[in-house]
């Protein structure tokens, strides 16, 4: 039996230690530097690295392969949470639960930590020694890849019309893809880019993307459905926000039960999508059940 | 004679035309690609993407070969401005002769513009279509190079100096050092990435890199200078704003004509580091000269 909290504890150890170090460089001990630590160690669930190594994982691939996309995936989410949780934009006041970058800082301080944040993930990516040529070419790809998913046709499309619908109600069609910006590419990227690395063919490639695109938008519902009935102790943050910004979400337009179901039909799918994998496959499955059991 | 009028005429039409058609994209006709095309296509000097050029001309390159890495080095420039002139930072309500994007859209727009600028800097730099491995190896290169001077160690370190030495005087080093991190650092990555573009040699690189220092510093003098005594008109800028903020400047460490003669030495030492090279590098002797004459 597969024990899957053992599996994130040990990975996310990994990650935290990775991360951890790339900070530590002694004369980079600034203000800046505070900002950056105090946002990217914070207590994270490590959800797109822990997809990063564990799609590497499934295609064959060695974890230290991939440890520095999966790096650069957590600064660029960090980095997103950041600027995301500023006052012009949803004005937070706790993330991962601790004050917001802005709150324990200032706002300055908060959007040059995200802008570092953004900026060290591509060098991490790019920092790679390179013993062929055609790994070179691989890279080059997946920087492509994630900064399609992070930038202006992605995620910050995402987040964009996410402010923009603060005032109208979306239709399903529109919401899903709101969500398929602002979470799903980032997720995606996370699995292309462990798949990627790990050596898969591109035929598993294609399967781990079906999986990805489905747990990306159960991970979202979940998350919406958390903002109602979730404890802000456990998860870090404040709940009940999405009502009063009469934020578009799918318990709001679909009810509660019914964006329950939606969201266990998308883990079912995306399980389907990874069966022809052997047991490699295993912590993904186990984390699409996560992904709607969790209660953080 | 060199005439470096009509040289930067015509490299600033390609560069424009270049970065107009990495816009052009029909599905994006959204807030925020207006709000990125509203602040990259304002009014610039270009003189990033220039010295990236040219630098590719002195070692032999060709300009089609540099022309993404000098499009994504005028995107870095065009984000840091945005986020730098944010009332949580400068607070500036005029750039490139027009109000600032804060002002011209809202400020989460600007921030989520400039997010989406650095972001597709680097998707631009990683979207090349590589005929050979070592190529690509050249490109991991120049991606770290652009991403180290952008990133914590260069640009935003010297923002955050610059902010945090508002309320102190700084020694002539420490200023030094606060626009060598600020300007120098992408400046000198603008260079580089010509010269290694273009196939320079070692030696020929380290040559440009030591003009690319110097001109960089005696550009950021100018900018002092100009802030005291410039034309806002020309400049597109107000000016005043050092003095009124106690900004730590060299005019105001040094003087207004110890400033000048400064730069002018500067010049002097960057004419000097390239005097080997044939007149494939009068384009840089001329900007070298036009960087201290300029009143914009």
């Amino acid at each position: 039996m597969f024990d899957l909290e053992s599996y994130l504890d040990s990975k996310r150890m990994l990650i935290n230690t990775h991360l951890d170090k790339i900070l530590q460089n002694p004369s980079n001990s600034s203000r800046l530097m505070e900002a950056i630590h105090y946002s990217l160690m914070a207590n994270g669930k490590r959800l797109r690295p822990v997809l990063c190594i564990a799609a590497a994982e499934v295609v064959g691939g060695q974890t230290e392969e991939v440890l520095k996309a999966a790096c650069a995936l957590e600064m660029i989410h960090t980095y997103s949470l950041i600027h995301d949780d500023l006052p012009a934009m949803d004005d937070d006041d706790v993330r991962r639960g601790k004050p917001t970058c802005h709150i324990a800082f200032d706002e300055a301080s908060a959007i040059l930590a995200g802008d570092a944040l953004l900026t060290l993930a591509f060098q991490l990516l790019s920092a790679v020694e390179i013993s062929n040529g055609s790994q070179a070419v691989t890279w080059l790809r997946i920087i492509h890849r994630i900064a399609d998913a992070a930038g202006y046709r992605g995620m910050i499309a995402g987040q964009m019309k996410d402010i923009a619908s603060e005032t109208r109600l979306l239709s399903m069609e529109e919401l899903e893809e709101l969500h398929a910006l602002k979470t799903g590419a980032l997720i995606e990227a996370s699995i292309y880019s462990g798949a990627s690395l790990g050596g898969g063919r591109q035929e598993q490639i294609d399967q781990l993307g079906i999986y990805a695109k489905k747990i990306g938008l159960a991970f979202q519902i979940k998350d919406d459905i958390l903002n109602v009935e979730g404890d802000p102790a456990l998860l870090g943050k404040a709940v009940g926000t999405d009502k009063m910004r009469q934020k578009n979400t799918y318990p709001y337009l679909m009810g509660l039960e019914k964006s329950k179901s939606f969201a266990e039909a998308l883990v079912t799918s995306a399980l389907q999508a990874i069966e022809p994998f052997n047991r490699r496959a295993d912590p993904l499955r186990a984390i699409a059940n996560y992904i709607v059991q969790r209660n953080r």
